[in-house]
């Protein structure tokens, strides 16, 4: 099995791909790293080596049977083609191909049968909506989502591994007395936080981050229904939450939500009452898993709705952990 | 017209009260400030004088004809009786007498009327509430809401002057590269966020916070609907945001809930879909009024909902300048 990675070598998700690969044990005979070439050179270790990352060319995935790619909408929408071609499977991480009804978009906890079905690409979805399928999905299947209403409180490592050191600088800057760096965001993030920096559609008022999970969901569940966000970026670093209020098809009760919360893959239950201790970003980053905390009936509808609240790690199962997870599920094919 | 000032000596409530009365231009002959004596003795200044807070007594309101609280539940407790049988009229900032039926809890931009129904005492509300009723009274009057799904992202001000330090503090701490100063919040502020602080009723899992929105706008609306509400505490100084989603009692158009929130008082529509402006905690700071943008209509329901995102500085709208508007109201009577 040999696999490639194209990165981009000033960015994180690369380091946490190359990570979740080690730790998770994947049975690779070899990792090849590609970037864009004029990125290529860097060096990142793994399994005790280190890898040098190569400058990517048509020629880079001959003989590669699978490719993580890491890269923005442009590289992936140029080079999956070739890589499909000389017969590798990709698992794009990018925008590129997630609507595209050729291509799977999967979320391992909610429809692996989909990453087998694929055509050599298969669609890593966004961060964003992972993190919310993954504790909505088997609350799907309990009872029917009819709907859900949804804010986030979105990290800076969605936005990149220099907007993460923008912010660790802006702290930086405020202790010395400094005028705050504004480089990547053009705004002081240092307790401050904004609408989410994608563009908005003039159309309908939601921000491209928005339409990505109301448009992804229905895709990965296989299933509609109604879906309002707004998306928000707080001056966290790397793990996004979101507050999920869900009105179910029929009436539910606390216990049978805590159960299926309880039971379903990939998802923590963090929630202590009396000790106020509920899923926050800090104690979520570096977690596999989504947490779930704040789990009670919505008093507002009688008896078909609940709250909650929950955490990610953006950077692993919003990106690097879920595409390892499919390409886990290709090796069990 | 005597006023008087009880407030806390370290707090940060009573100087946005000297400075809402002064800026306002407040027409009172004299204002005396109080503390409880174990805080008493240090200076404000007010129109250019300094003015020496002095330890609260049983006698401090003889004479005194309008009284504003900016103390703990305990001491209105003991303290808002003794001033109304001594003639002063009391418009109280904390939860003691919030759903008292015998006292009016007022906004003036929704209830002003309540004002000048009082028995001596006037609730001011929680800070979360005014800054939701302020932009969501107008759209009830147009449309009458028929349920709220709300979710804030609350500044450290709310927890007071000293929780404002703790977090200023975590960058310099971060800077200098020392452990974080945790004495307030027990816990990273700084890149973190957290479900608020106050405590969780066991039986329905709502917090404090949360459910004085639910019972509060009712009593200040003097209207029912469905309140479903997520209080959360996000590394920011002192203005609290709020993503707030509303469902009418009938089919609504994008232009008339501007029109509605445009001639609104208090309200001030920030929302520019092109360059992606609108409400930020930073930009309200300092504001009077609530900003209120990311008005969209809500793509899970038939025309009946709306979503909106809105900021309000804690410190004034939240608390000291609607005490002032009261004190106001009180004046035209």
């Amino acid at each position: 099995m040999l696999l490639s990675l194209l990165i981009r070598c000033t960015g994180v998700v690369g380091t946490e791909l190359l990570n979740c690969l080690e730790k998770r044990e994947y049975p690779s005979s070899k990792v090849l790293l590609f970037a864009h070439p004029d990125e290529a050179g860097q060096k990142l270790s793994f399994r005790g080596e280190e890898l040098t990352i190569a400058a990517l060319s048509e020629e880079s995935f001959k003989g590669v049977d699978i490719a993580l790619f890491g890269v923005g909408d442009d590289l992936s929408k140029k080079f999956a083609p070739i890589a499909v071609s000389d017969g590798c499977v990709v698992i794009d991480n990018s925008a590129a191909y997630r609507m595209d009804p050729d291509v799977p978009l999967v979320v391992p906890e909610v429809n692996p049968q989909a990453a087998l079905e694929h055509n050599g690409i298969i669609a890593n979805p966004n961060c964003s909506t992972i993190i919310m399928n993954v504790p909505v999905f088997p609350l799907h299947q309990m009872a029917g989502v009819k709907r859900l209403v949804v804010s986030t409180y979105q990290a800076a490592s969605g936005a990149g591994a220099a907007a993460m050191a923008e912010l660790e600088q802006q702290a930086r800057d405020f202790a010395a007395g400094d005028p705050y760096t504004t480089e990547i965001f053009g705004r002081q993030y240092l307790w401050n936080l904004f609408s989410h920096n994608s563009p908005i559609y003039a159309d309908n008022g939601y921000n491209q981050e928005e339409w990505k999970m109301v448009k992804e969901t229905p895709k990965i569940f296989g299933d509609e229904f109604g879906i309002a966000v707004t998306c928000v970026r707080v001056p966290v670093l790397r793990a996004h939450c979101e507050s999920i209020n869900i009105e179910f098809n029929r009436k539910v009760t606390l216990e049978e939500v805590h159960a299926a919360l309880e039971a379903a893959p990939g998802v923590i239950v963090v929630d202590d009452r009396v000790n106020n201790k509920h899923p926050e970003p800090l104690t979520t980053s570096g977690q596999y898993n989504v947490n779930v905390g704040r789990i009670r009936m919505d008093n507002s509808l009688p008896g078909t709705g609940i709250e909650m609240f929950v955490a990610g790690d953006q950077l692993l199962k919003g990106a690097a952990l879920n595409a390892v997870q499919v390409a886990e599920l290709l090796l069990k094919k």
